[in-house]
């Protein structure tokens, strides 16, 4: 199966580009003002499609909305179920606007159920003094680490292409716990992708369970909330696609536990360019069984 | 003015307890689902009331929701605007009942207009495999530090003992930068108070803009979205009050940015007990001026 092929709801969402990414992400505007969109088989996860192309497509429904102000610097979204595979609508409401900031909630709903619930704030980004202070620790270039070649028991992994410098998925399943959780990589879209704003949503779920990490044991997981602050505005994030001659641009991403206990766990994680500019910060809250 | 008494308003929602946070947080049901409720003089920001209280509040309307499932897990409320002294309502929603997790919109009305939205999990927690990975910083007890005795310009400020151990407000305004924004701090209610759920949303947003820490300026800012996942259960959290002799226990915080740029600045925060179990961990991004 080509899971990248576009598939007949795709076709009627009329979508713009062949590119996975680009396909999961397609929005069709609704005459009520939804928007209409449909899950596609390249981003399956171990039960409905991986929670990043999910988060993704909520922010898009922001980002296309024709009373767009700004540009996104932060998006909760909380996965309610499991989506379905097949159609569903996303409907993002300004729920307030000011002069330079505005309110966004979301909702994805299928077959009239609540799905994943949402908000964002989008805001008219000035200069002003900066400073990263969370620095990208020191690493070798990406190169230099080889591509991960763990068990790619879901679909979705196969559109990234990681290379691991500490804390990748444990290789061997032996119940033996390891005191941290923390995972630095190296990653990019498998198939050549810009790092949109969009992009960089699904880039902060992609770390692997921490409890996977600390415990060397398969227990059943599912994000229950996901929270990512944009640090990089939209010119800055197309630079770096300019800068590389590949279109294809690297980032540096880290994730670490804080507290796992009674069946849910947390994760921070942080988003490098590959030149070590800041360009995303998140966190999300896990369930997770045994 | 004795800002903690008792207002027309909060008589008139027929409030429990003469406690400032009580007061504050005291919600009236209204007919049609929602919560009628006022804003206090004892927690006065520079303009609206803090933060914090107004998550306390937005919380509060699932915890005290006749259809609330298990205990809160996590918490985002997007500040939209300020809050004016004088009545609100606030609207909890459940949007999704699974099994074991519930899924809330939260929003904030004020004459029509919507002034905080947010949303909260709420789930029924089960004992599993427990680890406090972030441990806390070997500090010595509170009463070894001096309370802060720092300009306190607004009134909710006094409604905490804030014992700082490193990283407090800056003492001269020079505009001398500083390296890091980590600040650590003792804290417990001023009037004494028990840490429930509620308090511990508050709690997570004590903590001075880091912009100010790291540019000795005192720069315009508002909290845009703030996050706190809940670690403790309400059993866990009473038994804080239990176990010390004045039944308003301390609480051990520690705060820094990880980003600041053109007008934004991110804070992640975690709250231990005073024995070093983890209570809360929170992220919020912030808007600053210059």
């Amino acid at each position: 199966m080509n899971n990248t092929a576009t598939t007949p709801l795709h076709q009627s969402l009329g979508h713009q580009s062949e590119h996975p990414f680009d396909l999961a992400t397609a929005l069709q505007p609704l005459p009520d003002g939804r928007f209409a969109a449909a899950t596609h088989p390249a981003w399956a996860n171990m039960v409905g499609p991986f929670g990043g192309i999910t988060a993704a497509v909520l922010l898009k429904a922001v980002t296309q909305h024709h009373d767009l102000l700004g540009e996104p610097i932060s998006l909760t979204v909380n996965f309610c179920a499991a989506v379905a595979d097949g159609a569903f609508e996303v409907q993002a409401i300004p729920a307030r606007t000011n002069r330079s900031t505005q309110h966004w909630t979301i909702a994805l709903t299928q077959n009239g159920e609540t799905v994943a619930t949402g908000t964002a704030v989008t805001a008219v980004r000035r200069s002003t003094w900066s400073d990263d202070e969370c620095t990208m620790p020191l690493v070798s270039g990406p190169e230099l680490y080889a591509r991960a070649q763990g068990p790619a028991r879901v679909e979705w992994v196969r559109r990234y292409q990681m290379n691991p410098v500490v804390g990748f998925v444990p290789s061997v399943w032996d119940g033996a716990a390891s005191a941290s959780s923390l995972s630095q990589v190296w990653l990019r879209h498998a198939e050549p992708h810009a790092v949109d704003v969009c992009a960089l949503a699904a880039l902060s779920d992609v770390f692997f369970p921490r409890i996977w990490l600390r415990r060397a044991t398969l227990v059943p997981i599912g994000t229950v909330s996901l929270t990512v602050y944009f640090h990089a505005t939209g010119r800055e994030l197309a630079a770096l696609a300019d800068a590389s001659t590949s279109a294809n641009p690297w980032v540096f991403g880290q994730a670490r536990a804080q507290c796992l206990r009674d069946g849910f766990f947390d994760q921070s994680a942080q988003i490098w360019s590959q030149s070590g500019r800041m360009l995303a910060t998140s966190t999300q809250t896990v369930y997770f069984k045994e």
